[in-house]
């Protein structure tokens, strides 16, 4: 599977974020078609106490690096790239992969 | 659900890292009772070539925080847990987290 892993710094408003992120910017997610799912991640302090040092993550999960490129590039899909700008500006990490997912 | 990420920064050596993640840990995880499973990542490049911030990403899953540390203490867990010194040493960063999963 092709995967994005989008990794959220801390953002200045947390309670701001969380709400842009599950009222406008998910919904535009699950509005793109050609994908397969979106995994979400919300991070909590390690065992001690640790600040985590990503505020939230994200994964679009894909059969393939050309669906991926094709459900990006519709209407749809640059609606929500589109909108990351919204709410997370230059707060925010994008890396491809390759997913391989292991049932235990 | 409860997730632990872990993220593997590059190895000097990523052959040898390879070799030793999939033929090595990853059995070792695959031993560990009250898990539900295993995502492993192998970060690409991005759009313009861009060296990933990471090498590798491995996300495992659980149904609680309490069932995740009841597996991570069976002897199962804890072999898994010592085995991440013997390839990744002082280069993996560890975050819990509470994942949601969205069908697209």
């Amino acid at each position: 599977m092709f995967s994005l892993t989008v990794l959220y710094e801390h953002p200045t408003d947390p309670a701001a974020f969380d709400r842009y992120y599950n009222e406008v910017h998910t919904p535009l997610v699950q509005k793109i078609k050609g994908l397969k799912g979106l995994s979400v991640i919300r991070f909590k302090p390690g065992p001690h106490g640790e600040k985590p040092p990503y505020y939230l993550m994200a994964v679009l999960h894909a059969d393939s690096a050309e669906a991926f490129n094709a459900a990006m590039s519709s209407p749809e899909g640059r609606a929500a790239s589109a909108d990351v700008a919204n709410f997370a500006a230059n707060k925010v990490i994008m890396i491809p992969g390759d997913e391989m997912y292991i049932d235990l």
